[in-house]
């Protein structure tokens, strides 16, 4: 997919919601537990009920990792049960010398058909890189994070009062472009978001962080907004397990619209 | 496996060898291609052949993960192929918050049963922490890698010129111990290593960059070894595709005997 279909999604459905996709066996319904593969049918009924209201998913993988090669066999069926239109992420947090990020971009890009996938930058160059060179394909690259381990290193400031997560910003812009590189900048600093934006005004945003990990969405389109919208605001478990019950799907469905509802209001007033 | 059982294996073997399996079908000999998994047999005929010189193991996941599913069975027969008094590296570079960091961490130290794993370490505490919470397990965190990109951030120096890669070292020595954290640190650039040996006076480094990439052996030893080796020096196609005939077990044996021996020498010499 590309950034004009993208934004036109957005428009389209009035919103920039990513729901992300985090399938805990401990914690889904306990009545999908006697299904061939519950975690599936789960994610299946997630996306079948939010779709109208989302424009992208996210499944982390990890959360299929770590079923083992199985898991494996379910991330690809979820994958093929997304509707066509809908931006899909594979949240990898992958990145490695040259020759290995070409494997992972071929696992999630070929092997599997993820329009992007969240990349770590610790490497640098020749580990991005590789991830940039297919076709309506996204590198989501890992800027300023939400959890408490992004003030580790992030903030971190060289000689001229620059933090790592601006260099990030700036280095990256010289291997890719608005139309095949977005940003993880994470939702729980509002003022920081404003930041990110100065340093990269075309690109859009994966801001994770709203809802459970305590993000306000409004800020995030006060100071992330741009004239593509720019922004998927990803909400995870305060939709996917907002029941725990035979009803999970319905309530999700309530919760992604209730989300919409607010984006379209915040489109409204900033776009 | 902890640190008194790796540093008596290198002791029993006099070798601090990692041998690398990246495992590539359009790089594996074309006999091997008619089996019913070609990679695991590269794997199989390549540990048993090169098990007496090496100490430690590293698949590089993303030539698994880029087979699908099945690729993660051959991993899993990999694993449970190799020797029991050998160290076990998952070069998988994850990374994530907290909660999903676990799940990588379950994914291989649970469902698989590897001695450790590499871990990129941009997201700060809470993505590395999970990985440490599982007994005799380690993580390899990056430090200073062995790729052109590494210059991109990994350099850059604070306000009071200590590169980011040296607050890596520092910061995550809060988090581990020389117990259950190595460092990833590349050779290409010898005295750097003996930075970083000051930082880390203690700890296992995991030196990748020998060989194809262009390290000296003799620079790794004499400025990154300490009174327990506190190395290992991995080398993957020097080895592993040393040669593409049907004699490729029996050359990387030789190619791994070689680096045995330079290092029995450099053992003799520094230990």
């Amino acid at each position: 997919m590309n950034r004009a279909e993208l934004f036109s999604q957005i428009q389209k459905k009035s919103s920039f919601l990513c729901v992300g996709l985090d399938p805990d066996l401990a914690k889904i319904p306990s009545h999908l537990k006697n299904e061939a593969d519950p975690i599936y049918s789960f994610c299946k009924q997630i996306i079948e009920e939010t779709a109208d209201f989302a424009v992208a998913y996210k499944p982390n993988i990890a959360f299929f990792e770590a079923l083992g090669p199985k898991g494996w066999e379910t991330l690809q069926k979820v994958l093929e049960c997304m509707p066509k239109d809908v931006f899909s992420i594979a949240d990898a947090k992958r990145g490695d010398i040259g020759n290995t990020s070409k494997l992972y971009a071929k696992a999630f890009f070929e092997s599997m058909d993820f329009d992007s996938i969240t990349v770590a930058p610790y490497m640098g160059k020749d580990s991005v890189t590789p991830f940039l060179e297919f076709d309506n394909k996204w590198v989501i690259l890992l800027a300023l994070t939400s959890n408490i381990g992004s003030q580790d290193f992030q903030l971190i400031e060289d000689a001229n009062g620059k933090p790592l997560f601006k260099s990030v910003l700036e280095k990256s812009q010289e291997w890719g472009t608005p139309d095949n590189l977005m940003y993880v900048v994470g939702a729980t600093r509002g003022e920081l978001i404003g930041e990110v934006r100065k340093s990269a005004p075309d690109h859009f945003f994966l801001v994770p962080g709203v809802g459970a990990q305590g993000g306000s969405l409004s800020e995030v389109a006060k100071y992330g907004m741009n004239s593509t919208c720019g922004l998927l605001v990803n909400s995870s478990r305060g939709i996917i397990y907002a029941s725990t019950e035979k009803d999970f799907a319905k309530v999700a469905r309530q919760e992604a619209k209730k989300l919409q509802i607010e984006m379209k209001d915040l489109m409204d007033q900033y776009l």
